[in-house]
Parts: structure tokens; sequence; C-alpha cells
């Protein structure tokens, strides 16, 4: 019986206390729609903090037995610039180094670093640097930044006000502290309070056209996990889905929808839904005005019943083309 | 530098010359939907022919230098009873026993066995026995058999009419042979001639209701591959929302939905299409006389251009509760 040489289509090392180190070959479950990408990399978020904590997040239990979800609050996918996550394709050897963070004893902070190995590449840069991540990106990397809360489900079966507390093994002590200035609590606290999020990088955007409003009916067939909550990639397909309907509307192709460049997704999760829940996405979409091709979409999720905030997020996207 | 040990999420043996097993830790990635579920498998199938041939399926290449790629023409999971793809959840210890057959130079047969380990299991059964799968399934045990071609694109961009030609380096020949017995080229003949499959197990069922015509536009932000193909997985989630249409109408509710038991799910794909098409499902329902419980849809995909068929399936279902 020997190790499959053929295929180590993912290999996972442990190169540090907090560090984890894949290996990967894009397949084609983890690439094409930018929600299967997001789901790729949540599990290997929810991989790197059980390698490094020593505890089985898929497993993981709060001390009355309950099952405890490390739950996506913030989940960022920034391009350097060339690398994005639509260019992903079948075939890809990508490396992944990934750091994880304290922040505290209720949930915490995983950042990737995903870069495109050059055909026969065997020596890897595999350093970890927190200001590349924050200050100065590199064109050819794409970076993954998830704040996750340990939530259990409290009475009942509801979706709703899900109870924000750690499990049973969780030791977050070994773990770096992550520097406030680069912590997304304050992005997070924005997007709550005023439900969308503040972006100094596109502070200068204005306005185009008015608030899209489009409703979408939590579809159980797609949208609900494994364990029976709204799944956190869905949120990003069903605001994808909006998007492509503004899209739509400003007399767009569907193909120039794909051929978009992905620069920056945020979103910011404060609220799970039940199974008969509709949705209400309110899109605004603001431009550069010194690049027409430059925009950001921002948008609001709520649950229509009591108009309760589910998500907020955007996407800022250079287009190709003609307008 | 040590290899992660508290998280081997997935370790890959080859065990003979066509076999491979995997340990695999269920993540949320790959559970809930049943496209997520079938998404994995396809990407296991896509690895395992990596192993055992010698070849990078993520990378074949036909011997112009177009991609190659080992499609899905046939896609079944079937349940041995007690073990169900929706019944997968947040951290099981699936072991994955796979073998892959001989179908050709263009086309290859991939068959899995899933079982979710007990706690703390550490000896494992992982022999193969082509007759279990086909005669005595365990109760236990899923299986999911599929039956690729290789496929490259023709001249252009389309999605229509796509060549059956094997990349460079494909080996079948170290393959074992499958009995024709158990071939499944025999029930793809009989779907894409009569669009539905034969099914001794339901032959005795009976139609109940009308047909019910379901349009689905296809969808870029979900439905378009990393390759701008449709994707496998997305077929098998149009054929699920259209599903539910059908139960909503006979005024069922969505939580039923999730509580039905997938018993067998077969899909044969007879065709691709373009990202502006728009696809017409045509479902019809059928129910054991003996057991009301039981059900079978069958469904036909087509592409509204020209009624091209596009896909084949149906879906055998226990359902729970009152009707």
């Amino acid at each position: 019986m020997t190790l499959a040489s053929a295929s180590p289509v993912t290999r996972i090392e442990q190169t540090g206390p907090a560090d984890v180190r894949r290996l990967v070959t894009v397949q084609p479950g983890m690439c094409g729609p930018t929600a299967l990408f997001a789901a790729r990399v949540g599990d290997w978020t929810w991989e790197s903090v059980s390698t490094v904590c020593g505890l089985d997040v898929f497993n993981a239990q709060d001390a009355q037995g309950r099952a405890a979800y490390l739950a996506f609050h913030y989940f960022r996918i920034r391009s350097g610039g060339h690398l994005t996550p639509e260019r992903i394709t079948f075939g890809d050897r990508l490396e992944v180094i990934t750091r994880v963070f304290s922040q505290g004893r209720r949930s915490v902070l995983t950042l990737h670093r995903i870069r495109r190995l050059p055909q026969g590449a065997t020596e890897l840069d595999a350093s970890f640097d927190l200001e590349e991540f924050h200050e100065r990106p590199r064109p050819d990397c794409l970076y993954v930044e998830n704040l996750n809360h340990w939530l259990t489900r409290g009475a009942g079966h509801t979706n709703v006000g899900l109870v924000h507390t750690p499990p049973v093994g969780f030791d977050h002590t070994r773990l770096p502290e992550l520097p406030d200035v680069y912590s997304p609590k304050t992005p997070c606290r924005q997007a709550r309070a005023d439900h969308r999020f503040h972006d100094p990088a596109t502070a200068h955007y204005t306005p185009s056209g008015d608030q899209l409003i489009v409703n979408h009916r939590v579809d159980v067939t797609r949208d609900i996990n494994g364990v029976g909550l709204m799944y956190f990639a869905s949120f990003l397909s069903i605001a994808e889905g909006a998007l492509l309907e503004l899209w739509r509307g400003l007399g767009r192709t569907d193909r120039a929808f794909l051929d978009r460049s992905l620069q920056d997704i945020r979103i910011c999760y404060l609220g799970n839904a039940d199974l008969d829940a509709t949705l209400r996405l309110h899109l605004r979409l603001a431009r550069d005005p010194e690049n027409q091709h430059h925009e950001r979409a921002d948008i609001l999720i709520q649950d229509t019943a009591g108009n309760r905030a589910l998500a907020v997020a955007s996407f800022r996207v250079h287009t190709a083309g003609p307008q």
C-alpha cells in the first residue's frame, strides 16, 4: 500500500504553531461560481483551525453537548490585481499559506494567501507577511480573510438567534495576536451599524443609478447546508444572482458578467434565516469617476420577516470592454 | 516541518493497480445540497483516474494541444438503504473505496463505495466487491457510479457539439474490464432513445399526476464551471429545483422535501449548453402502488433551442410522514 504519487491533489503541512501550507490542484468543484471557490476556502479555514488549535472543528461541541459551529462572520476575498477568483481554473496548482490569529475564546481569524505556482515550480515561497496582506498585496496573489464566531443553536430548531458560545477544547492561547489596526472588527461594526462597508479605496466612487431591490425565497435545494443552516457561501451566490439582474438592467451581457475581474469581495454575516424565509436584497452601484470600468456594488440582505439584516456585502470589480 | 496530524481531513492511498481508498472528514462544502455532494464525488473521480492511470486529468490535452475534459456522461448515486446523501453531515468520517474500470480509449468507468466510519474505528473494511455494488448493496453504504467520456471543444467557444477524443498519455490498458452485464452503456442508450431510464426496480410504479414543465435560464453565476461549460453538478441542482416546484404543487412543505430520503439518482448527460440557453425540464412522477411513500420522478432536460436533449434524470425517493 503506497501513498498515491500521481495525484497529490492536496498536500497539507503545518509549518509553524499557527501556520499551515497547502498545495492544491484546482478541481472542477472549487472553481467557476464564486460561491464554489469561497466554499472551498471556507473548508480550508476549518481545516486550518483544526490543525493549529488541536480541535476537530467539524465535530465541535459546547459544554452542554450541543454542536458548535465555527460560523463565518466576515469573509473577504481580495485580489492583489492579477490573480482573481474567476481566473482560477482546472488544473491550476495553488500554494495556499495560512495563518490563524487569536480573537479570544469565542472567535478566530484566519488569513490565506493564494498563489498560482508556475509550471514545474519546485521551490516555494511560503513565508507569511502580515504587512503584505494589508499594505502591499502582490499582483500575483489572492488574499482571503475570515473572521469566524463559535455559534450554537439556541432552543428548538430555528436558525434565528444563534448563541455565541465556545466549544470544549478550543485553545486560542497558542495563536498570535492580530494588531488592532488589521482587525476586521471595525469594518464589521460599521457594516452592522450603517448596512454598508466603508472602504477608503473607493470613497471617491460616485453613486450610479437607483437602488435595485430583489427578492429571493430561500431555496432548500441550494441554500441550506448539511446542518440545516443557511450556508455562508449561498449568501454570496444569492448576492451574485441579484448583481446579475442589476447588470442585465444596464443592458450588459451575461458573457461580460463572466469576464468581470473580481477585485475585492467583502461580506459580513449578521444573522441566519429559516427555511421558509424570503430575503430582500438592496443593491446600489457606485463608479470611479476617473475610470468607468471600476465599480463597486453595495448589497444589504434582509429577512423580509421583521426586516432583520442578515448580511452586508460589497463587490468591487473591474469591467472590461465598452460600457 | 511536520505533516499536520490533527487534521488528516482527506487521506488518499492507492491500494491496487486500479484501486484507491480515501478517508474523508465531511466538510461544509461537500454536504447539504445534493449537487455539492455530487460535485465532491466528481472531483474524487478525476483524482482516482489521475492516480491509477498515471495522467493528470485536471490538465489533460488532446494530440492537438486542446484541453481534454473527462466529462460526466452517467452519474448514479445509489443508497443501500440507510446511508443516503442528505444524511451525510459535518464531521462524518467517510471511507471511500474506489475502482476504475476500462471502457476503451475514450471513456472510463469509476465506482465508489462510501461508508460512514463508526466513531473510533481503526480497522477498515476496504475490500472491493463488484457484485456487492450491483446485487447486494449494504444498507450502511452509498454507491456512486460514474461513466466519463473524454471531450474536447470543437471549433470556437461554443459548448454545443463537443468532440469525443482521448487525451495524450491516457492508458486504460492497466484497468480491469467491467463485465457487460454491469455496464451503464445499456441504460444510457435507452435514456438517449426514450428520454427516460428503464428501471426494473420501479417498473411497477404507476404514473401520478400530469407532466410538469419548468423553464430554467442558464445562470452564469451558478451553472457554469471553471472552463466555461455547464457544470455537471448544476444539472442535478436545476433538476432538484424543478422537483421542488413539483413538490410544492402537491401541497407539500419545503421541510418535508429536505426530509426525503434519496434512494437512487441517475442522470445521463447527452449535451452541453451555451451561456444564453434556456432549458426546459419535463417532469413526471410515479408511485409504488404498494407503498405511497416510494416515488420516482423522471426528468428530461432540453435546450429550448431546437429541443435538443441535454440530460435524462431519475430520482427515486422515500418520503416520510403523511402525504
